[in-house]
């Protein structure tokens, strides 16, 4: 009897492979609840052991998949003739882990983990400080650093595409490039006709409005119960950066954090992180145990947050549907009407935070990084120039400038950790979501779907399209296969004149 | 420079061994966090993919704590002349650790490890259904694989010695005979004269009472604050069973449950766990990361949770000290008196469950099942006698018959784990509580303390004697050197005349 899914991995190659994947399999399980619990219930001075206890795994998993006897049997999987589609991704996604073990020598790995945990301390007291120049050594050291792990994983043409494809397999700086050079002239028409017309962009007593938190906690579990969440494989729980974990396909958690007021803002956390959890929690469970078994990449996965987020959740249907919800629990009633509510979880307007930007200023801040991303891997500027350089990017794109570090270029968590190439993904699953509503308007009623709050035929549609799938297909195949399309901003720019302009 | 304690482990031998000890302390850091999981936040579902993670790891730790390097690393530090006492203390551990997985052969082990989770899911059925057929084959298969195992493990007279070694280092039938011959008689007269005097033992309204939950948790959380407890380290949550979990020396984790029914049941399982949290929390932290950073053994352990539990939370001291909090949350005042609460938490009964019994009749419980343990292992008895033997004993001990299986030979969940020789650690440790009262008493005013709810010198005293000391002595050695005891139930039976007798 074989221990994996027979029709999927049918040669005796495949199940060894997999029988010795399991441990690190089990490894990055705990993993996943070691890291989940340090952001939620460890008590604090647990994160001392706790940061050691990752790091000996981290060495654990890297030492077990380097291992002779593992690439042994990678080997002999790919020596076999007629492996099945499975097979072969079984084969793809384990080389690309391996890629960066075997292609970059272990004292560059040790010296960017070092560096990173470092800079990430470095760079939260910067920021409380506004003081960049604490932070520059590290950010030169971690940039020169990212240059030659780009160098030892190898490029065509640009240093910065190494990195880019860590994060979105396959995508370059030149294919992002010709999406952000259709995308910025677009947006920037629809946010002058946005913000000249007024509606959308002037302010709304409710940002300013408070909250009990108990009373929004409740709003946000029945928000879950209307997307049908089955509460046997994910729970909702609290912590300071809302974020979404799988330990495995039957067991997903996601946070939210309540900050007492603007009560959009737990509100669309969860629905966010709801579609970052359908997407795991709907993979063919035939994958189990392997490779396989998550997301494909950042991209795709954004496209699922935001699907649910912007396309669901600041839907007019949506918000007239769950308008009774909302007025009853905050007393809303008589004083807001659902137009207005509407427009508060839909308002545009130029700010100076990534985070908290809405679906048309938001790829201005990706655009911004992005560009800097880029000319520093490829060395045409210095890191002292960045902030006079961000400040001037955002006076162009965004017509406004930051005055401190804090809210401009040290407002990002990513750089301090060694993420370079993170940002792209955040736009390219802006753009999908958009697809994904095309595409699925053409097959079943969105509208009509959503305005009556049956979110199954939407959960089966995105099972079949896109969740079942797992890592088996690179997303850019993925997306020819089940959606037929290749990544064109002219989808997304013309759900955002839709739905701002003719409002 | 070094990466542990340089006083301690001063040889670069022990220092390399522990260096490849930590990713073994890191993976029982995940298992218990695993563990601690599954019983209070993990979704439903979950516990398919988390069994596997956890069998996956567990073979993991088996192979590395087994493999051919580290058991080299282990003979270095065998051979060098002049160990520090942390040294000798490492060796004795590991070499503890390792006994079973190199004298048990693996087929053994993983016959035993798949029986005994078959037997606890059948079990659970058996006990619902008061069926002993059921389990009865499973018991067999349990017994004998215990048997081959003491057989692996050797032993020099009874093969039950070399299981109660698993559980209390050092233990033999022998011994623990010896203190049952003094303390069954003792414990029966004392219990007579509680019976028939009756104030002990009658009935009391609160055994009845239902409480509010939330109300139950803060009074719950309340007492963890007079203990002084530091939430920095330490948590209490809910699961069906109380437990407590230690991540390491700076996370520590205990749970109890909330029946809405007579209330003292969750208190004491609070004061009760604490008193393992304590243990766990007050170990030197110069042994961090090492397999010293840990309790020493079953009967150290319950010692600790029964001295809170019982000298401590069951004292009259106690109890008047914090009648204002239970009187106030629970509305008792003018309906129960200080002395009534008192009496209500030191109620005696014979009764037929062991998880309910009180400090008189516990140890009852523990001899039946020792009898019986010791004739099954030395194959006296058949399992199929068990039930019958089961329910004399008991009417000879305590002067009750159980009715049903559930009631008696189904009750416990020890043997459906293929755990025999666990039970006897249970009463050592409420022996020790009794000499560690009386030492303790002899060095600081313990009722005066108690009475004025004062105890940084209780826990300074159980730091200094027995805590910090971790797993660097065998039991045996530690009560020697730190309260110059032998294990003589004579204290134990001194304490309860005088509690229950000298009222």
């Amino acid at each position: 009897m074989s221990e994996f899914d027979q029709e999927y991995f049918p040669h005796k190659e495949s199940q060894e492979l997999l029988r010795s994947y399991k441990t690190i399999w089990a490894l990055n399980h705990a993993t996943s609840l070691l890291s989940w619990d340090q952001e939620t219930y460890m008590p604090e001075d647990g994160v001392f052991e706790r940061s050691i206890a990752l790091s000996e795994i981290a060495t654990l998993i890297q030492r077990l998949i380097t291992d002779k006897s593992f690439l042994e049997k990678i080997e002999a999987l790919e020596k076999i003739e007629d492996p099945t589609i499975y097979e072969r991704a079984l084969i793809r996604v384990l080389r690309r882990s391996l890629k960066y073990y075997l292609k970059v020598p272990p004292e560059i790995i040790a010296e960017f983990s070092k560096t990173a945990s470092e800079a990430n301390v470095v760079w939260r007291n910067a920021r409380k400080e506004n003081n960049f120049e604490k932070f520059k050594p590290y950010l030169d050291k971690l940039v020169s650093l990212n240059i030659k792990i780009a160098d030892y994983l190898g490029y065509e043409k640009n240093p910065y595409d190494a990195l880019l494809d860590l994060y979105e397999e396959g995508l370059t700086a030149d294919e992002f490039k010709r999406i952000v050079d259709k995308l910025v002239p677009g947006l920037k028409k629809i946010l002058d006709k946005i913000l000249s017309d007024g509606y959308f962009s002037r302010p709304c007593p409710l940002e300013n409005m408070s909250y009990d938190v108990n009373v929004m906690r409740k709003v946000n579990e029945k928000i879950l119960e209307i997307f049908g969440y089955d509460r046997r494989r994910l729970r909702l729980d609290v912590s300071a950066h809302p974020f979404t974990t799988n330990m495995g396909i039957r067991d997903v958690r996601i946070t939210t954090r309540y900050e007492g007021i603007d009560f959009r803002r737990t509100m669309f956390s969860v629905i966010h992180e709801f579609g970052h959890a359908l997407y795991e929690l709907q993979i063919d469970e035939r994958l189990s145990f392997t490779p396989l078994a998550s997301g494909v990449s950042m991209g795709i996965h954004e496209s699922q947050s935001r699907f649910w987020e912007n396309i669901i959740g600041r839907s007019r249907e949506f918000i007239y549907a769950i308008y009774d919800l909302l007025a009853d629990n905050l007393d809303l009633r008589g004083k807001y009407d659902v137009e207005e509510i509407y427009r508060y979880f839909n308002i545009v307007r130029p700010g100076l935070i990534r985070v908290d930007a809405d679906e048309v200023t938001y790829n201005f801040h990706i655009v911004l990084r992005f560009e800097l991303e880029n000319m520093m891997i490829n060395q045409e500027i210095k890191t002292e120039d960045l902030p006079e350089l961000w400040n001037d990017y955002m006076e162009k794109l965004l017509g406004i400038r930051p005055k401190t570090y804090s809210e401009g270029v040290l407002q990002d968590i990513h750089w301090s950790s060694g993420s370079i190439g993170y940002f792209p993904s955040y736009s390219l699953g802006t753009l999908i979501a958009a697809h994904i509503r095309d595409k699925m308007s053409k097959e079943i009623d969105l509208a009509d779907n959503v305005r009556n709050l049956r979110f199954e035929p939407v959960k089966k549609w995105l099972r079949e399209k896109i969740h079942m799938y797992g890592s088996i297909y690179p997303p850019r195949e993925l997306l020819k296969r089940s959606l037929d399309i290749e990544v064109d901003p002219t989808v997304f720019l013309r759900y955002l004149e839709e739905k701002f302009l003719l409002k």
